[in-house]
């Protein structure tokens, strides 16, 4: 259920790949998505607020940070939860998918998927997350999902020997 | 040898690691760097015209392409050579390694370091690099190098199963 502090942090997002009608990208962050699992095999998920689309937890780097302290603190931002980085599980950097907000910032997709395993904390939802859940493999399909979210997951499901390069 | 061409291109760099009187980061470009090796397992490094070390052929990320397109042309423009992306071997994120510029930009460490296939191309220089030379493993330690450097060198020459993060 989104709250009012949830509307306050609300900022528009649209996704277009492959579009001849996007705008130009002006920006580049590099980003991260975590993929963690519950023994029972369960993959942690976010119902967003920016896109009103379930993804992964992740967000973009700051200033001051390594990228795995990027992941640790998006996940808890996000989630509730402490992680730790296991491993890289692809890149994706499609220069045909951007993401254009409502602040005029157009940002090309720049993004490195993580496996991560769960080490504390408990659910709870944010301004980025109006909801938390952990989800099946087999439940994954009747979620509304962006494509290049359902790749990620795909791709770390699979244990590839190494990182997917996209 | 330096050129007149070299000289046009010529922006001083500093690194800082670790050190209290390190500027403040204002800017963080994903960058890339790639190891190539020939089949005597000899690797590519290029002598950097900005801070006067050897190092990996690489560079900064730009809007429009894709890491591995970075990957591919960064290795081109310094060295000549055609590569083919193979795996990541390591990210070198260190919010304590920063690099000076003399135009003021103050740069976080944000580097993905790939292993890539020789396909093609010959030698020369360009203005970032003025010599590129295949280097027996055995012969780096007489090369003036920047430790972070000599440290991606050493994660891809160990053949991990899985990328360094850092």
């Amino acid at each position: 259920m989104r709250t009012l502090l949830d509307s306050i942090g609300f900022m528009g997002r649209r996704d277009f790949v492959d579009d001849p009608s996007a705008p130009a990208a002006n920006s580049v962050v590099p980003s991260v998505v975590a993929i963690v699992r519950r023994h029972n095999g369960s993959i942690l998920l976010i119902h967003k607020t920016d896109n009103d689309l379930w993804a992964l937890p992740g967000g973009g780097h700051e200033i001051g940070e390594s990228i795995a302290e990027t992941v640790v603190r998006e996940v808890r931002e996000e989630t509730g939860y402490d992680v730790e980085v296991e491993t890289i599980t692809g890149t994706y950097t499609n220069p045909h998918h951007v993401m254009a907000y409502d602040d005029g910032e157009v940002r090309q997709q720049f993004s490195i998927a993580f496996r991560a395993k769960l080490i504390g904390g408990k659910a709870r939802t944010s301004k980025e997350s109006s909801e938390v859940r952990w989800v099946r493999p087999e439940d994954l399909e009747r979620l509304n999902m962006h494509p290049s979210m359902r790749l990620r997951i795909q791709h770390a499901l699979e244990n590839r020997d190494a990182p997917f390069i996209g």
